[in-house]
């Protein structure tokens, strides 16, 4: 019978083409592919929770490998990490019941963007670096508006031609300082594609005074992309923390 | 008359085949002097104090800048930093006697190197990933004996074929715990070739057990490099700061 493994993923997307498969390419899901297919003895393959953009990181991406190899679970991460470059890692593999799919099972993901008012040639891969950090009280003011369930559609990429419910529950939105940095950590059920960054722009733009706290309120009810803020770039996104059933207490 | 000028540059060494320009391959100096001959409408040479290897990184490189060129000082690094990728970046320029040369009259140098006991793909490209950090207190005792006005042939990279003297002063060389990292910095007059990666090597020996940190006085007095340790990897390794005659204290 096939087995059903749970991985435990972390990328530096940098260099990356995204997450998803594209033929030619180099992708984190070819990558895990191509050498999962080696220790497997023949075709493998992952689906991740999160099909995270170019130049997006994960901590805590979940992946679901599928199929009839030999290899113990919790040998495959070493061996697996052994023919992997250095910007990719499988942390942990378990055995899951044979209904058991990282993505259809999770129930809540949190993302973490990191913006910095600091340059450096090292945090250009691991933060939007600005000139000039806005204002964290209005940042953190703005966000208030944001947490609930509501429908995010002003949030979604205007190129999005998914047509499914644009509601998503957002449980918590957290402006943080961390020394010269800020952090926005946003916790939800699900997100609109492009969400977290969409959500960043805005967020910035209030913080910048461009735009009132409060108008927040407007831009979602409008459901308008236009409305909302710039999409800020990947490299700040990081997929910080997947949820299942029993982790954060909301049993699916 | 040419104008002279200091640059100072930081940059991310992963992704380059060290300082030294060579055809063909991706070089800081080459990268450097593609984007300053732009700026400067002719053949423009960039000379560094260090030639570092590939994937050692720099916070504090000096550069000396010589040429016939219109642009000034304050702006040519912003000029620069827009045509540059983002690994590396100029971080201020400034104008300098005729006769000053960042490499000769360089009086002396902070080298820092990164050790981590926690695993992560971020940390891959800045620090040396060891399974378990050694001990800090034994590579603390061993380090003590290295600062000092020495000769130090054993910790010299055995293909080094400069026939200079091997004397070096040693000012100074802390170990020290930063969460689960170990810091090691490291100030001298001037470095033999690889010869912090070598001293680094050798304390991690010491600070796993393999070696007394008593038996560093032996190394040194043997100017022998087979009785030193392994040379440590080059992506912990950061060129920290660049002294000049009226910084440190010592005038040339």
């Amino acid at each position: 019978m096939d087995r059903n493994l749970l991985l435990t993923v972390e990328y530096d997307g940098t260099d990356f083409h995204g997450w998803q498969r594209q033929p030619g390419l180099r992708t984190v899901q070819g990558e895990l592919e191509r050498v999962l297919s080696v220790l497997c003895g023949g075709r493998a393959e992952a689906e991740g929770t999160s099909r995270t953009d170019a130049g997006v990181h994960a901590l805590d991406q979940k992946v679901t490998l599928r199929g009839n190899f030999g290899i113990p679970a919790e040998r495959l991460p070493f061996a697996a990490n052994n023919l992997l470059e250095r910007d990719v890692r499988i942390i942990r593999a378990e055995e899951k019941p044979a209904g058991f799919h990282a993505r259809f099972d999770c129930t809540g993901k949190t993302y973490i963007y990191i913006l910095s008012g600091e340059r450096s040639v090292f945090a250009g891969r691991y933060k939007w670096q600005l000139k000039e950090l806005p204002d964290i009280s209005l940042m953190k003011e703005a966000a208030g508006y944001i947490p609930g369930t509501r429908d995010f559609a002003c949030f979604r990429a205007s190129g999005d031609r998914n047509t499914e419910s644009t509601v998503r529950t957002v449980s918590s939105l957290e402006v943080e300082e961390k020394g010269r940095d800020i952090r926005i950590s946003i916790t939800g059920d699900g997100f609109l594609y492009n969400m977290v960054r969409i959500i960043t722009g805005t967020l910035v733009e209030a913080g910048y005074g461009r735009r009132s706290p409060a108008s927040l309120r407007e831009v979602i009810d409008s459901g308008d992309r236009a409305a909302a803020g710039p999409t800020a770039p990947p490299q700040g996104l990081y997929l910080a923390k997947v949820y299942y059933g029993d982790e954060n207490g909301k049993e699916t």
